[in-house]
């Protein structure tokens, strides 16, 4: 199957990453149907343009016209989802969707397709500290990463499908990385990161903070205003690694207080070298074109 | 003294924030002199029109004129500098600096000042990740902190004179701490931050990291491109806060640890509220005006 403008899709989920994928498809000329939870959702979409039908209801006959459904929803959402639901797909439709942990719902959902079903798991990453199709936004995939993440029981084919689809969507980068290694990164890349937030912002309890603060603190903390529900579920599904980068970090940053508390000035001096050839060298990558 | 066209303004020091002091006040219509220690910073300065006169010399003459005198060099530069040529400032003098830190800096400048001199130390929390006069730009001041931190030494007159500074420079919030207390504040809004993004830089080595990473990463390691000789400096003369914001913090991360390896949701969520709530309040905040 090839992507284009007679490819049925349907996105089930209807919140800020697929209303954002719902826009970018239409914007390209794309017919995107939805299903979603509520009704205002639907209402809002249509009324936006960004979906030529949605509904509630999840009708056989709508689930089982989709060529490509993109499945942007909570991982157990998914998983019950395709519990109930997913015998209905027709044979030869590929589903993918945006879940930020991949090893285990790449497992499960694949275990549970009905015959001459794929499923073909990508990560966006990209996102907002704002929720639901209302804020849903195609900019910002234009300077983010996609991730997909085949396994063995993936078909070339719908890896094309799902990387045509990456650059569709307009992201910057498409790359491919075992569940695994793209478990591992995440952990490293986003997991570690927004625990990092959180706890710097538990940490101290500031009156006036604005009144005080520089720019490091803000960026650091901008997205500690999280989505409890949606990040607990990804931390909890991705514990191992997760806890090992927390360790890893807290080596580092307890190494570095050793430094500090020693008045070991050198190798202070040694680790703030390495982070800064480490962080310029990634600002001065180019992004590599497939 | 009030600040006004005749106020004989000196920088000493022409880096990227006596550079960016010197852009923001010939704008404002002061005659801005200034001792820096290269020749090429001068000529620099002289070419973009954002000092009168400059010199790498520490003329007796030219010292015993100034007004207000700002210093923004390194904490130890600054002690060496007073201690060799701190007796050339006039009766009546005002100095005040841009260090980072402020406890121990304010204690020993105060404790070698001339007879009727007067030291009123300031801390800009604005910067970029780069150097140099070259680099200097006073926009970085528009939505910045000013913070003073005033002693039992200083007169009324000085504060006033030293708060208008920061709002002549074009500060978005001018605030009064204690030397203490900045300390304090400043180990878990600033040198905290910089020892988090540091550490995480040298958590891991990701080769191709580009192609993976997500804002939230980018965002948390902007600060880890870091001047070593100055930041390592800042650290040593604030360890004890810095090393007890180090502990908080660690122990607020290791708590999220052991949520998430005993799966207790509920927790987790707790303290993602507390993070959210905390963070929300923060974008919220309305800039105080004086």
């Amino acid at each position: 199957m090839k992507l284009d403008k007679n490819t049925n899709i349907l996105i089930v989920g209807l919140g800020l990453l697929g209303g954002s994928y719902a826009r970018a498809l239409t914007k390209k000329g794309f017919s995107v149907k939805c299903i979603t939870r509520s009704q205002s959702s639907v209402d809002y979409a249509l009324s936006e343009g960004i979906i030529s039908f949605g509904t509630t209801v999840p009708e056989p006959e709508l689930i089982g016209a989709a060529d490509l459904a993109v499945f942007a929803l909570y991982p157990h959402v998914f998983v019950e989802w395709m519990e109930k639901y997913g015998k209905y797909l027709k044979k030869g439709a590929v589903i993918t969707d945006v879940t930020g942990v991949k090893k285990c719902i790449v497992e499960k959902i694949q275990d549970m397709l009905p015959e001459g079903v794929e499923f073909i798991a990508a990560h966006p990453m990209a996102g907002r500290e704002v929720y639901g199709v209302q804020n849903s936004d195609d900019s910002i995939f234009k300077e983010a990463n996609y991730i997909v993440t085949p396994t063995e029981k993936n078909t070339p084919e719908a890896v094309r499908l799902c990387k045509d689809l990456g650059h569709t969507l307009g992201f910057a980068h498409v790359a491919e990385l075992t569940p695994e290694a793209h478990d591992d990164m995440i952990a490293y890349l986003s997991q570690l990161t927004h625990c990092i937030a959180v706890a710097l912002m538990t940490s101290s309890d500031v009156p006036k903070l604005k009144e005080y603060t520089g720019d490091s603190f803000r960026d650091l903390t901008r997205i500690a205003r999280i989505n409890e529900d949606m990040w607990s579920e990804l931390f909890l599904l991705n514990k191992k690694s997760l806890i090992s980068m927390i360790d890893e970090f807290s080596g580092e940053l307890y190494r570095m207080r050793t430094y500090i508390a020693d008045d070991n000035v050198e190798k202070l001096k040694e680790m703030m070298r390495i982070s800064t050839e480490r962080r310029a060298a990634f600002d001065k990558t180019k992004m590599i074109e497939e």
